[in-house]
């Protein structure tokens, strides 16, 4: 490799590298992760100018500041596929599954994102959220109301992140209040994609909530939306629950089970991101993987709901691979951490007896979440060009850490699993040391930057 | 009631008092728990001599310091009934159930306890986690051999803690160097509960590992020890694991199952823990129910070692109700914290469709542990005469906690209800605000003491 001739512009990084180039689940470990163990990260103009071995750059630094995260994992920023803003406020409602949940907690907490200043004090403090626990992408519900979205995407502008978000469409099966109607919500959302999508790192998806609260013309206008806007998401939830998968079928008689409503509407492709998918058929399974959507795993929240197990062996099958990203489901998801969300991911994989390694979890929360959303030549690894996300992980953070990790530097592909798993388990936001977008560190406990 | 003559050498304490009078399992709720929302603990030579409405003593104060926690819960300390000491440094050890888990970490992690040394910094770091984390005192393993036991209670003797140890007893199906036999294993516990039970605050538990390591001979060496030290505990592991049930039947063929190992050889009975008990028979229930002997459950092991999901409705049937504890089981584990465990808990009962409510959880940590240990006449609530170990916790502790409660001052037993909810599911030691033993504070965030 050519090393890049440095200016006096850049930002450099030193630390730990790792990132993934190719997906653990289907290639071996050693040919799926990439780490520099004293590495440089070179970012220029927000971008991933190129990584290299540390010392192969020490002659040309000369007084250049380097941000020194020796002893530390620098990753790509971790990205969240599933999570609602407006939920921020009622994490640990308690007591009931899906439905209930939705009736009890969920409905009259949105009610109150008809005022736009409330949303944008709550859109603030979950971005703020989100950094601090190193997520730097996130598919994010907003609620019904077009002035929810736009608060959304106003905060997530002032911090120049890579942000998707929509606006709920919901007409049928909810508080009046919240509803709106198939017409209205295509006129809203369409204004909003209008506005919206593209506007700077800024993107938009299509989000009715789920096939429960939108009648057949609702989500006829949300394939309407697809077609006029073909490089726009799709967002919403899919078999979640057994008492959900009962009703959508009673609801939608004429449909071969849940995925089917959504596909007889025109909403399941590429660029469709489904939440949950526990009770899915092998049909249904392999309809996602034809279609090249994906899914989102939702570990706390599938363990705070009691909805069930998700099937990773499923997800992952060799010979149909289904796009796959982590998602905490904040508010009925109990974390913002995707650490604490692939520590809960670990444990649904071992009630079922099933392997899920480090490495595996690490790729779901970077570039298994950027493959998710398409994203995956913006973003999700150091691959030189890419948006310049990236979080400092601190892997002696607290003092359980510390004494986990003991006195050894990981040097091996092995060792450096092991980190990373006791990360996993062990890590919450305490372990993001830092956090930079495009570079430029947003949230750092770095004392001097020299 | 009467009010108390204040000392000047009392320790006053003013917050919100939340204790547990009965059991919420199986009594109504407005039974079980006794709150004072502006409460005054008042604390005589380490125990609680009254509790009362701060406003009743306010004219006696005069210029008395009071511990000012107004805003914040305080709670008998925590109860773990089950953690292994030497496991602290291996949580988070990856890939393998119960079995293989034993053989690849466990083992060799305590081969290191030979080493008093290391075993005493262990121990130390091991019981300023417990404390930092709300845990005043736990039923603890230490390894095989009894110089860890002797490092363990050194180090709590120091702290003046109620803590419970004893020497791993374990013959065979272990590494050599991890082996006694049946007579040293009698002749060293022995040793150890004249030296060390009844010692301060410190009590002995006869400690063979499981029936899979102890030979009939050592089972019946450990039921001598019970017999002629009839108040020492008996800790044990019981039907954790599908494959270990099984082996225990293959390795005990002329018993009625696992627990009738245990049974035939005398160790069943009112002083005896057992940690687990997933997998139990009707008849095994029954039995511990008979017998008034304590169950331990431990949910973030059991998801972390894939075991299965402890039946609370099982363990609490009102027709035979089993004496339960909450364990964190460190270092199958993954937190130190009896508040992350209750967010778990919570999700095994979900996953089940059981109800767990926030106080029934609480109590399983506080009155529930003491009555599992025994020890409900000593400590477990603020019953005037128990020990005065107490915690405080902060409500609004990290920004989602402070966000989640909002500005409102919980005044009724619903409201506090979700408040001790919210600390569950989102609470970890960052919201233990200080830790009391016997009424002092050995670890407090109040700034000044005034």
């Amino acid at each position: 490799m050519d090393l890049p001739r440095l200016l006096p512009s850049d930002r450099l990084l030193r630390g730990t590298l790792l990132d993934f180039v190719a997906d653990p689940f289907l290639v071996p470990e050693a040919e799926a992760v990439r780490y520099l163990v004293d590495g440089l990260l070179v970012i220029r103009d927000g971008h991933v100018l190129a990584t290299a071995p540390y010392p192969d750059l020490a002659d040309q630094l000369g007084h250049r500041p380097v941000l020194d995260y020796s002893g530390k994992l620098i990753l790509p920023g971790l990205i969240d596929t599933h999570i609602h803003y407006p939920q921020t406020g009622m994490i640990g409602s308690y007591g009931e599954q899906l439905l209930e949940w939705l009736q009890r907690y969920t409905f009259p907490t949105e009610l109150q994102f008809a005022d736009r200043d409330y949303a944008s004090r709550v859109a603030n403090l979950f971005l703020d959220e989100l950094l601090r626990h190193g997520t730097t992408t996130a598919l994010v519900f907003a609620a019904v109301f077009p002035q929810s979205v736009e608060a959304f995407f106003e905060a997530a502008a002032a911090r120049n992140l890579r942000m998707i978000s929509g606006k709920v469409m919901m007409d049928r099966h909810a508080p009046a209040g919240l509803c709106d109607t198939a017409e209205s919500s295509y006129q809203e959302s369409r204004a909003l994609i209008e506005k919206w999508h593209g506007r700077g790192r800024l993107l938009y998806a299509v989000t009715p909530r789920f096939a429960g609260t939108s009648s057949p013309a609702q989500l006829r206008m949300a394939a309407r939306l697809l077609e006029e806007f073909p490089d726009v998401y799709l967002h919403t939830h899919l078999s979640e629950n057994p008492q959900e998968v009962a009703w959508i079928q009673s609801l939608f008689p004429g449909h071969r089970g849940y995925l089917d409503v959504y596909d007889q509407a025109g909403l399941v492709g590429e660029r469709s991101l489904f939440a949950h998918g526990i009770h899915l058929t092998e049909a249904e399974w392999q309809r996602l993987a034809q279609a090249r959507a994906a899914l989102c795993f939702c570990p706390t929240s599938n363990l705070f709901l009691g909805s069930g197990l998700f099937r990773l062996d499923q997800a992952k099958r060799r010979d149909r691979p289904v796009k796959l990203g982590l998602g905490t489901d904040i508010g009925a998801g109990t974390s913002f951490s995707l650490l604490q969300t692939g520590n809960e991911a670990y444990k649904v994989a071992q009630l079922q007896g099933q392997p899920l390694s480090p490495y595996q979890t690490l790729f779901l929360a970077t570039l298994g979440g950027a493959r998710a959303l398409n994203l995956e030549e913006t973003l999700g690894n150091f691959d030189p060009g890419k948006e310049a996300d990236c979080i400092v992980l601190d892997p002696r953070a607290t003092p359980l850490l510390a004494l986990r990790q003991g006195d050894r530097l990981p040097t091996s592909l092995e060792d450096l699993a092991d980190l990373v798993f006791s990360l996993l388990i062990l890590g919450d936001d305490r372990a993001v040391f830092a956090t930079h977008i495009l570079g430029e560190p947003v949230n750092t406990q770095l004392s001097s930057q020299g």
